[in-house]
């Protein structure tokens, strides 16, 4: 399935894995770009003994890095460690990334932008990102809110002839389908490919994907609060649990007990508590029955969207 | 374009004239309906001397009357009013319509409802009704919290075999064209038809529709609450103006001030004050640059949608 975006990133199909942190490593980035999308290593808060191991299983093919941009902010050091892998692009969210983009272009990559207001991809536009990622508040993790149907053919229209592609709520074929038909020329999945089988993070947490429905999911800032991040505007996508049956809607009071709910929070994920630990999902959880290789699942989604483009009214 | 909404209603175009209270009136729906889509009249919070004079506007085309449920349950007579009158469609939303259907059955038409969540789209096939409009938040007006984007393919998945439209953020044919892509069988249109020449409401509303972007809308209760209505956990999402800017999440100190905020905000309403005024709007207003007849909008969305649809990745 050729797009304006699998010509840019020189990929065959046009679905890209979401770099989320502590989820998209190495192995899961390898297994999407294998499977002929692009995958992308998600830094995170930025651990540089951590992206040297995961970059290491993509010796052998083309990968790209997602960064929370204002962790980068912190950790600009990080940047370098990334480029002298030669990564194929390096993607930034949440916050400003005008100033990484003329090093990217050097270093011989391709600037992603992800954005989630169309005022915040008319700047990306302006700045010369390569490829914008317009991002839904469906989608799981850290978000805003507005929503990918509208959002997307608005950034389309926006910032052409920059390429778009769709995030938040594509977890099938259909997904990718409608994606296009909003102008996107492709899509970024993150929630689909959490629950893969090369997708690090909580064995609770891939369960619960595929036991919930996106009814479950809510926004919210207990979990930055607890464990300290400061996310601004953010907030970040989850599944319901007994965290936020606690906590949500009473952060100022979460706010003023943090040391004490910190530690058993802490004690919590480590021993793989689901009720407690953030189980970050998006709403199209409800679409997902099954825990699966990322190579299955890239090409459902590519076999599935082909499909739906055949069909006519009539 | 047929679908299994042309085929069902008996129209020509799979696109609904979402029946927004006090902008839909019976001009704006024999509009629609005369360009092949399906009228809906909004009856709103039910008076039933506006209800008989708009209905006379639809004597000679297939119409429909969407229902508020929780303000029928108060008024139920005009449930018998608008059947008499032969409608092809009742529309019921925001409550639980089951106790309807089996008399709209009765009198030869058809139920239509609309809900929010998957959960509530598995009751409405439950209890019989003959299509079910999922509706995501990034629509104007009255709403919950769930997104068009993942909310259409779960509750397709759901429902089947009852065809299912999808509403919220669609303004154009690219809309109508993911709608289908997603599983959905048409789309209710409900700000892009506010935007017509033969909407009611303010003015001033419609030029505020034209005039911001997506970027300027929220979901917020301040309106309903110096209105004195009680939608329970469905909110409004609307244009921000001053009045969201001096309430939106102030709402206790609002209902502590509500006898002369009420009078000052039905003061500013009949001046046409679209800084106090409710301007109800969805977020696809990025996509709306013009007041124009309802004919030109709907056979607009088709074309481009067939456009669109025709488009092939290669």
């Amino acid at each position: 399935m050729r797009t304006a975006v699998t010509r840019l990133l020189g990929i065959q199909h046009p679905v890209l894995l979401a770099p989320m942190g502590g989820v998209s490593g190495g192995q899961l980035a390898r297994a999407v770009s294998n499977a002929g999308g692009l995958g992308l290593i998600g830094a995170g808060y930025g651990d540089a003994d951590w992206l040297a191991q995961e970059m290491t299983h993509c010796r052998d093919c083309r990968f790209g890095v997602g960064f929370i941009t204002w962790a980068l902010d912190a950790k600009p050091a990080l940047l370098e460690q990334v480029l002298a892998q030669s990564p194929a692009a390096i993607m930034f969210s949440f916050g400003d990334c005008a100033a990484y983009i003329p090093r990217v272009h050097e270093a011989g990559a391709l600037a992603i932008c992800q954005v989630q207001t169309l005022s915040d991809a008319r700047r990306a536009a302006e700045t010369g990102a390569d490829l914008i990622v317009a991002q839904g508040t469906e989608g799981g993790g850290h978000g805003a809110i507005r929503s990918t149907f509208s959002l997307v053919p608005a950034v389309v229209d926006a910032v052409a002839p920059v390429p778009v592609v769709a995030a938040g709520g594509v977890a099938d074929g259909r997904g990718l389908a409608a994606a296009l038909m909003l102008g996107a020329s492709g899509v970024l999945v993150g929630t689909r490919l959490y629950a893969s089988d090369e997708a690090l993070g909580l064995p609770a947490a891939k369960q619960a994907i595929v036991h919930h429905g996106g009814d479950q999911t809510l926004r919210t800032r207990v979990f930055d609060i607890v464990r300290g991040y400061d996310w601004g505007h953010y907030t970040g996508r989850v599944i319901d649990n007994g965290f936020t049956r606690d906590w949500h809607t009473r952060e100022a009071a979460l706010a003023e007990s943090v040391d004490s709910e910190r530690r058993r929070y802490q004690e919590a994920v480590a021993r793989g508590d689901a009720e407690t630990a953030v189980l970050f999902a998006g709403e199209a959880i409800d679409l997902i029955d099954e825990i699966e290789p990322a190579a299955e699942i890239v090409n459902r989604i590519v076999t599935q969207a082909d499909a739906a483009l055949e069909w006519k009214p009539g």
